[in-house]
């Protein structure tokens, strides 16, 4: 790892993973079978797939029941306070409908209703996260969706990890399916006779799952195409160089393709975070993948004043932004892009990750230009109200006709104007 | 046009173009070239698709300027106090960022910030309407866009309509380009030499734009994929049928595949309305138009009671809702999905379309049940913000580094725990 000056600019590599013409119509067919055969398909596939032959795809009662008897009660217990500060946190992100009654007795206003239904993808293997089921149900039940979908790959066993389905009950999924890969966004988005379809796919998967959720865009809602995960940290000559560079590593051992990202005002703090790198990095179970993204995707960069880092830090949009500097609160106003922020020295990302309550799906590869953490307005949607008054259309009546006039549209002109004929009865 | 039963369900045709493989491939074409030339390749295609040889993509502040006085003076007005309405309605979905500040000295909290920078596109010809380009521009600039660019296709002469460009002057555009089609499309996702990219690109357009706006989403954001116009009256025996004949045809005007629904519990009314209709139908400037979607796409159905209608309303997720009953605030409530709702007699869905101050950009083909009309938000993203406590870490730093252990990620649980040692200075 080189340290690098800011003056040139970050040269940082960041990609997602388009996929091949032939994942892509792999895809196709998969979505296309699931659509034509139902279940059948997703039996099919799952036995072609996940090596496995399933009698049904639900997840019965005993399942769950049994899988919170094979955690450890402290287990459940840190689970149910992590889903409680989730849920406390996105409680006060629900905003209520409102209306706007004018004198001249028009009313207009903004309807806010749930979603009916949701899907939440979630990965096999390894990669089955408990903390995401939180993070992905939690908002959804906060926000007033009555159907919660789970669906995840099952295991050689024909089963589920204990802790995914202990999340589930937790965050309050009512459905959970053994299925995953394309054939789960399928069944999701077009229904099958035993997983009705649903309104919106949220969670992440493999690069088939990411191809089947774009492919699927307008029939159903998706969350988002996410990227590896990111982190930036800021700082200056008061950081603390050991947990900067454990931070960078939380980051790193997610995915050999990770981004963590150091800019800091003092070249000190880089030498000293260089050298902590390197040595915790000895010691971690997933050395390889950690060190890896660090040597492939990470950086050091040394910035001449805390404005340049700054714009640095912008340009980037990172998805895990961590501000370790004197006046952090002063700094973290100037960000205009970033997923989630963690302000000073003891806001480790992992604090995040799991327990203090925002939610840890965040917008990647410079897409917090553009999109927000999952929340509770993503499983809401908005509908306008207009009860316009006899008042109102005889005061605009004529100006309304002569714009639609303008545009040509007659017939929108006319029913206007019929409001100022006497009634016909 | 029969009259139908509601027993049986609603039987509606509603499609959005997917387009066809050729058409695919013509755009993953025009996009790459803009990529790889940029204006070059943005001058060449206008030639081939507008024929029309530009100089300069720009549009002058003196062809604005000009465009404003070729408008008589009272249309300009009319546009000015349509552009009031609809800002200050976006106003009210304004909100602000928060925090909460707990006792132990954690904060928490959402960061609200505008997007830098939108591109809204804008069709050519005879779609081109002003009211689009105030219910695309006027929510950018209200959530406090500071750059907010128009594309749309030049006519033969190399100019874009005068009602156009007044329109953009009037709700804020910052700037304004001659280029239509994929090209437009590609020019905003990357940047060329003359038009910057964007963050964002929202604006209906044509088959070739829609492929487009789907190819680049993740790039940039996009708004939807919009299908044809849809409206749905909702009706008693209270209604006035000369007001529900001509709303329908307001929509079936638009386009050969709208569609206009009525569902009415009150089969005298359902004849009087298919009376109606074809009585107005006759003296439309429009009529073939509107004639062909009322039978092709449009339908009349009677319901027995008011649940079995309000239940294939939810259904059908109209685009646009009226509500013509006695008790219309009522049934309002009942309604989950629909892009807009228009409550009592005048409440003419062109009200909406021009004037009221809601958004008429609304969500088609069924899609309400997820989506919402254009509004600040789709113009603004949210950043968590933690700034977690020393006291919170201390209680919490164990659980958390339990539940990173479960998930097998041990630096996360080392980046919590490094704080609980003493600091190395």
């Amino acid at each position: 790892m080189e340290i690098k000056s800011l003056q040139s600019g970050l040269s940082l590599k960041r990609t997602v993973d388009g996929g091949t013409d032939a994942q892509r119509e792999a895809v196709r067919k998969i979505l296309q079978d699931v659509a034509a055969e139902g279940d059948r398909a997703l039996i099919r596939y799952t036995e072609k797939f996940d090596q496995v032959a399933l009698s049904s795809l639900k997840v019965t009662k005993e399942e769950i029941e049994e899988s919170l008897e094979r955690l450890p009660e402290g287990m459940i217990k840190i689970m149910e306070e992590a889903a409680g500060n989730i849920r406390s946190y996105h409680e006060k992100q629900k905003q209520n409908s409102w209306v706007d009654l004018a004198a001249s007795g028009t009313m207009l206003g903004q309807k806010r209703t749930p979603l009916d239904s949701v899907g939440i993808y979630v990965p096999g293997g390894t990669a089955a996260y408990p903390s995401s089921v939180l993070m992905n149900a939690i908002p959804a039940h906060v926000a007033g969706v009555e159907r919660i979908v789970m669906v995840s790959p099952p295991g050689k066993d024909g089963k589920l990890p204990a802790s995914v389905l202990a999340a589930a009950s937790i965050a309050g999924v009512t459905d959970i399916y053994k299925v995953g890969g394309a054939q789960a966004i399928g069944a999701l988005a077009y229904g099958t006779e035993t997983i009705a379809k649903v309104d919106k796919i949220t969670g992440p998967g493999n690069i088939y799952v990411a191809l089947a959720k774009r492919e699927v865009y307008g029939d159903v809602d998706i969350d988002m195409i996410a990227g590896p995960s990111e982190i930036a940290v800021l700082a200056d000559e008061t950081a603390d160089a050991r947990y900067v560079a454990a931070d960078l590593l939380s980051q790193a051992e997610h995915d050999a393709r990770a981004c963590s990202v150091l800019v800091t005002t003092s070249r000190e703090l880089a030498e000293q975070v260089k050298a902590e790198v390197e040595m915790q990095l000895e010691s971690l179970p997933r050395k390889e993948i950690a060190a890896s993204a660090w040597e492939e995707f990470g950086g050091i960069y040394v910035a001449e004043t805390m404005e340049e880092a700054v714009a640095a830090i912008n340009e980037l949009s990172p998805e895990h932004l961590e501000i370790q500097t004197k006046d952090a609160m002063n700094v973290t106003g100037a960000i205009k892009h970033a997923g989630a922020i963690f302000i000073g020295a003891y806001s480790s990302e992992p604090v995040g990750d799991y327990f203090a309550g925002p939610n840890h799906v965040l917008p990647t590869n410079g897409t917090a230009r553009f999109s927000s953490p999952l929340n509770v307005d993503d499983f809401q949607k908005k509908t306008s109200l207009i009860m316009y008054s006899k008042e109102d259309m005889e005061r605009n009546a004529a100006k309304i006709a002569a714009f639609a006039r303008l545009e040509g549209l007659e017939a929108h002109a006319r029913a206007v104007e019929a409001r100022l004929k006497e009634e016909s009865e």
